[in-house]
């Protein structure tokens, strides 16, 4: 089973207008509402894969309530922890390709419900073959969040997908894998080259850094050697959820060597970007770009 | 009692943000969710004005109990019937003054649920002094809905606020006031005077007509006569409540003289604008502008 966790999870509403008139009412072609929050799009797509997972996390209040009902909708399995507070909306306009959002930062987590949380996770964790802790932390936990659980189950390996401090404190952690994007990346480590950058992540304590580069495909750092994974044609569409796709596919390829699981990765994120929302994935992209997905070793001693 | 009518009653949400990035993610400052629909925005300001309301209308799903939960709250008392589609919601992003709205188009209402609403509707409005209908219709009742209602009481006055054809079937049952926009006059009638849009509509059953021109105030026209109505100050804010606001001073002063009637709308009305959400007034901004509120008869034989 791979555990995903979403601490800060949202009820995502998404809107497609034909075209957003700043300074108008405008009336929405489509509108869905779904659970979401990074974790639960990776345990979308790893329920998509074929894969068993469970999604943890924290919920509260009718938006908390609003998002277990679709986890469960979804046909996920879920050991969500209430919390006082209401879980967060986030809402996103999708206009000619364009994605506005509005991302409330969700409620503060009591200090009683964040240890009821973290005593379930200690015993949801060690049952887990992969954990991926994805996303915002909420506003009031401390940087080093993530850092706790990481450090609660050592046996377990962890993919890291947040951003700023709480990426910077959960490397003292040494998480299995990191997932930062280009933009991550920058700001994290103040270094423009994403080779560069994600090696100073290798040096702070991840066990690989797996960089989405967009159109560019991924860049990877790891004990074993460097890669750089391109797809062979750029898509068109959303792309918020590619991120989450490829997360999915590295916790699901775990036990492949490093060029299958990149490849992998690069192919299921790709897939991820014609569809409207994000959590979703496109089988024929995914079946189309895998065989010509490209996977360059870019040191001497790399596997390959 | 005043009853308001909100048959695509909505879950308002509003946020602020310093400065809207379309194409990006945007943090708000500021997130407001409510109970909304023009009806509603009414009933609150009547409540505020000390008049005793009764909400109806139509709500149903798990936004539908959180539009009913809201209403409570306000203070308001209501007789909403349930629906089998859930209510819509609506988005609001304020920014720099500027507001964009995304305004879903609400659910389909079965024939069952809409017998429903118009039998208990029967027994509510003969107990009401004024009947207020606001805002659009569900997109599946026919546009001379409104009409069926108005006809329902012939003994009991109706303030119709809305737009389009809804308006235009609706002025053949003869309700007892209008209140068109600017916008709304010259759509409905093509004409781009106010006055003679107005006087049009008067032709067509309205038993007044008064229009608001955002800051420019008010122009009414009656079978007792045609008055403009000023207030002395520009005010800046939010005029998204600023209508509601006015069909509530109209409903609560049906037994004033038409003169004093538009005064009190117009201050009212304005008194509206400085607050952040729809169905708020401020006292102070009332308290200020009501005496200095100018009304000038246009015709000789008009009450002054």
């Amino acid at each position: 089973m791979i555990l995903t966790v979403t601490l800060n999870a949202a009820l995502d509403v998404t809107y497609q207008v034909p075209a957003l008139r700043v300074g108008h009412t405008n009336r929405p072609t489509a509108a869905d509402v779904r659970a979401g929050g990074k974790g639960v799009n990776v345990a979308r797509v790893l329920h998509a894969l074929g894969h068993e997972t469970m999604v943890t996390g924290l919920v509260g209040g009718d938006t908390g309530a609003a998002i277990r009902a679709d986890v469960l909708l979804a046909g996920l399995r879920e050991a969500l922890f209430d919390m006082a507070g209401p879980s967060r909306r986030t809402v996103t306009i999708v206009s000619d390709g364009t994605a506005t959002a509005v991302n409330e930062p969700g409620p503060a987590v009591s200090i009683s419900d964040w240890a009821d949380f973290v005593g379930g996770y200690h015993a949801l964790a060690a049952r887990a073959s992969v954990v991926v802790l994805s996303g915002s932390l909420p506003p009031n936990l401390p940087d080093d969040a993530y850092a706790q659980l990481i450090r609660a189950t050592p046996g377990t390996p962890v993919i890291l997908d947040t951003a700023g401090p709480a990426l910077l404190a959960g490397l003292a952690a040494r998480p299995a894998v990191v997932k930062p994007n280009v933009h991550e990346l920058t700001e994290v480590t103040g270094l423009d080259d994403p080779l560069a950058a994600a090696r100073a992540l290798l040096d702070r304590g991840a066990g690989a850094v797996v960089a989405s580069l967009g159109p560019e495909g991924l860049v990877a750092v790891t004990e074993r050697g460097s890669w750089r994974v391109r797809v062979p044609e750029e898509l068109h569409g959303n792309p918020t959820g590619a991120g989450d796709a490829c997360v999915a596919a590295l916790a699901a390829g775990h036990l492949l060597d490093w060029p299958d699981r990149l490849a992998e990765a690069a192919a299921v994120s790709a897939a991820a970007v014609p569809c409207p929302l994000a959590g979703d994935i496109d089988p024929d992209t995914y079946t189309r770009l895998r065989p010509t997905t490209t996977v360059e070793a870019l040191d001497a001693h790399a596997d390959r």
